[in-house]
């Protein structure tokens, strides 16, 4: 069988990190890279930091009309936004050329729950083409929705559900400091709330709609809310500083509603340097149910990490996946791969031969 | 569309326990049972203690030749054994008469592990029949091989895994107290692990092969003991008395080796009584990888009813399935079936129309 064949479309740090894993991996090429701007007509490898090229062959990166041609790969991964909307178009375009598409758009990880029309013509053009469409991460897509749902295997009922994560921003970079609001005062929060420019985390919604629906609970009612994470102590991180007094990170919190009562409860407050202020870390699940389930995982998943990990191991399951829109709930469990990549794929899903 | 229809061939604690959580679900009906003995020909209401018939039609219990016939259900559920040897005919019956079926038999979540040959035949049989077959349970089948292979998913690398449950024995009968060895001597505890009558755990070897199958590692041994848990103070279960000096249950462990390296280590230890010498029971999963994973669920989920629901609760999945031999990292993850076991359903997956 072929390598396993892909194209990176986005190289920021999510697309660039995806690809240097797959350069560790067996039987996975990258055999294009699309992005924008000054990274136009460079080597992946130049543009990349920390890529090897090694012995491979180069790529060069280029527009989407030069790289998106008819099953140039097995798979293209778009890492380039958040939003269902904005990654629309991107993902037609793929599969209009016979190709499968996994994204890091966290909205993609579940579309029925905010863009149920969008998720319909996804759904169609997949199956027109013969091809799957993935959208996943560490959160939505595994700590916060998909683990919750594997502890239910377990259980005859379920009453209640508690998905907390609590994690450090320390890792991330300039950006998400401005998007997070790390460093602003309680007004500025408030404001920039109200203008919708702080990003807070994008899934709940889409973590709430795929319990739901796994468990086949009826949604009556989705909310959420943010609150700010009001520091007493100068904190700093290699990217952050929040003085004394002002915003150290924000509180985000979601529920579900089914047949009238909060039976989903999403908990997940992100701060600079929690462990400053004796604030543990981790992954945390509790179910009122038979069995009641007490889940934690200490520290905490890395967000970065986690997420491109994700992405990588469920290509895989993306191309074996019969024709259509997919979300976690509908494909095996993700893996690590550690052996090779071929080993895993069904010799008919394979577009590349 | 029709309500899943149901056999139920063993009405133990196991069977008759499924039994019970059907009657609580809506879109699934129990259409036959089998057993042995003096169970024949009553009601199945009667024959399973607590549980109700309320409006439904009576099923009588009738031996496997009266009950298996071309296409009489969906799925026959099949708790009467541990072992694949034990249950293979009972599963080629089934399949050959045009059914899925899902078995409580340890072995059968990975038979590819201890019976590779009749693995291989119930994939035939089951591809010939159009058919799934599956093997589940809570332990093998979750806590230590899915559980563990679902936070890979989140790992660019994994380097070692430690799979530890360490279980109570006190919600357990007179069977299982008997079976564990539940207050012999150190001595007879000897000679029956030498005689092979000591039960112990079944499914490390199953455990091991999924998850070294899931992450493409090429398992080059495995091994497995046990040791007697020997307790300083007289303890008393429901049913079971371990006087001081005496056994108290049995500590598992197994190992799965890798590369000439030991990569899999489960940790297996169950008795009665545990809290009464400070030990506490729950479920573990530690894995040295990039990034790293240390979780617990405390306390442990039950045996019992964890294993009846995982049964209950990947129904679904099985009538869904490919044909074939199915274990639990070719399937959508479980999940607690809160709603109609027919929204689970695909139309064209269903054998009674």
């Amino acid at each position: 069988m072929e390598n396993v064949k892909v194209i990176l479309w986005g190289l920021g740090a999510m697309g660039g990190g995806i690809g240097k894993m797959i350069t560790k991996k067996k039987g996975v090429d990258i055999v294009g890279a699309i992005d924008i701007g000054d990274k136009l007509g460079k080597s992946l490898y130049d543009v990349v930091p920390g890529m090897e090229r090694g012995d491979r062959e180069d790529v060069i990166v280029g527009t989407a009309e030069e790289v998106i041609k008819p099953k140039a790969a097995d798979i293209v991964v778009v890492c380039t936004d958040s939003f269902t909307s904005k990654v629309f178009d991107k993902l037609k375009l793929v599969m209009e050329n016979k190709m499968n598409v996994i994204t890091s758009a966290e909205e993609m990880a579940f579309p029925q729950a905010q863009e149920p029309e969008l998720a319909k013509k996804l759904d169609e053009i997949a199956k027109a083409n013969g091809v799957s469409v993935l959208g996943t991460g560490v959160n939505p897509g595994l700590i916060m929705d998909l683990l919750v749902i594997l502890w239910t295997g377990a259980c005859e009922r379920v009453d209640h559900i508690v998905s907390r994560r609590v994690n450090s921003l320390s890792p991330f970079g300039p950006a998400v400091m401005e998007e997070q609001g790390i460093g602003i005062s309680v007004d500025e929060f408030n404001t920039r709330k109200a203008d919708g420019s702080l990003a807070g985390h994008v899934g709940f919604a889409e973590s709430i709609g795929m319990i739901t629906k796994a468990l086949g609970w009826k949604l009556d009612k989705f909310e959420q809310d943010m609150d700010p994470i009001v520091t007493d102590v100068d904190r700093k991180s290699p990217y952050g500083f929040a003085a004394a007094g002002s915003v150290a990170g924000i509180a985000m919190k979601g529920y579900g509603y089914v047949d009238g009562e909060r039976k989903i409860e999403m908990d997940h407050p992100q701060q600079i340097e929690p462990e400053q202020v004796g604030v543990h870390t981790g992954d945390y699940v509790e179910i009122q149910g038979i069995p009641p389930v007490n889940m934690s995982n200490t520290p905490e998943i890395e967000g970065g990490i986690g997420t491109m990990a994700m992405i990588l191991n469920t290509i895989p399951h993306v191309i074996n996946a019969r024709p259509g829109l997919q979300t976690m709930i509908d494909i095996p469990v993700p893996r690590a791969i550690m052996g090779d990549m071929r080993d895993l794929i069904c010799e008919e899903a394979k577009i590349v031969k």
